[in-house]
């Protein structure tokens, strides 16, 4: 019998949402808990210690995922828990035996973390120029084959991608922001990525949310009604 | 016979450190070519394109460095450099064999590259308090194990950090800083890095530096001399 692994989660996430991804191509048996991240359990840090999401724990004696023991191993950080997932179920090949193909895909996974995310929270939230969260997915773009995932085969360079652009499509289609933009403004972002500029990454959205493990765990009328009212709570936050 | 690698480097980088300094625990025959960051050649692009160091050229046939072959191939950013390298040479154990140690390892250069180098240059470029630096070494600090490296053996990770923390001390120690510290701070600052908050630390970088690998890439003084000109050629840049 395989370990037991609880993925402490939140529907919001999009670096749990990777991480929830790979376990579901792995095929593995585990553990799903819904973390509360406005008002965390007290017992959390035990997990993890920095208080957010993803972690997993992995191992020990199978408890209630709110009462986590002390036997468990504790991991953090959805790139660290894409590698281990890989290393740890290696028949669900989640990253090539090519070492210069597992170079592309972690290559492919640190622009997205480094580039495309500081540019696309620093677009939303502070009303930087769009400009960098369009050169940050040019990167992305030149990285992909003419056809199919990252490194050919679906890997964790896809899991954790797939976990960001759905959900920065809900950002700029309803044009949710933090920062006064016009009326539009994300709408015209949003133009502009499903232009030429972007058309093989506009092709290679599309074959990652046609993934089954993708439409099972990613509900976008729902998705997009929780952003919508996580950022009317921002705002109303900001206006006290 | 092993394929050919070359490594562009600059003396400054930290990043470019730790890569040499894997190449060199591993045993690797390697050419290293120094590139001047503030006058970069042109020819530099086809070895990496968005002109940073580290990065290496793999394969390919046997060149001159400022000549680097379409045939080989090309790979940047350190943290995967370092990993190519661990699976590339699984016999130096630049990794260990437990895949919760790999993930630890891992963690501890992702708080580094997220957490540590944001706001050790925070602190030293926009004058940003030092308490984030202090945060992020207390979050390495508390991964190390009571005695001897991140994952007991030398690992990348020790690789990673030997390239930040020694520079970290050079910068602190002679106060040097673009955002108009006070005569002393640095050294404040350093008083508390060598104080009983830092003491598990304090012993892991002498460990660090006592590698010979370490030892043999890394003259102190002459680090020094260059630093102070780096820092004193920006602030005249600064005052134009």
């Amino acid at each position: 019998m395989s370990e037991q692994i609880t993925l402490y989660s939140n529907v919001a996430s999009p670096y749990t949402h990777g991480v929830e991804l790979a376990l579901l191509e792995a095929k593995v048996n585990f553990k799903k808990f819904e973390v509360n991240l406005k008002d965390k359990p007290e017992w959390y840090t035990k997990v993890n210690p920095v208080g957010q999401v993803p972690a997993i724990t992995y191992g020990g004696p199978d408890v209630p995922p709110d009462q986590p023991s002390p036997e468990s191993v504790k991991l953090r950080e959805s790139t660290i828990l894409l590698e281990f997932i890989a290393e740890r179920f290696p028949e669900a090949r989640l990253l090539p035996q090519d070492l210069v193909l597992r170079a592309k895909a972690r290559l492919f996974i640190d622009i997205a973390k480094t580039k495309l995310l500081p540019a696309w929270f620093g677009c939303f939230r502070k009303g930087e120029p769009v400009e960098a969260v369009f050169v940050a997915l040019e990167q992305l773009q030149e990285l992909l084959p003419p056809t199919g995932f990252v490194v050919g085969e679906w890997s964790i360079a896809d899991a954790y991608i797939s976990g960001i652009l759905p959900r920065a499509e809900i950002v700029f289609e309803n044009n949710l922001n933090q920062s006064g933009w016009t009326e539009g403004q994300g709408q015209e972002i949003m133009a502009v990525l499903r232009g030429p500029r972007f058309a093989r990454l506009t092709q290679y959205t599309q074959d990652l949310t046609a993934r089954p493990s993708f439409k099972a765990t990613f509900d976008k009328p729902a998705m997009t009604d929780m952003y919508k009212r996580l950022f009317a709570s921002r705002a109303a936050a900001q206006k006290q």
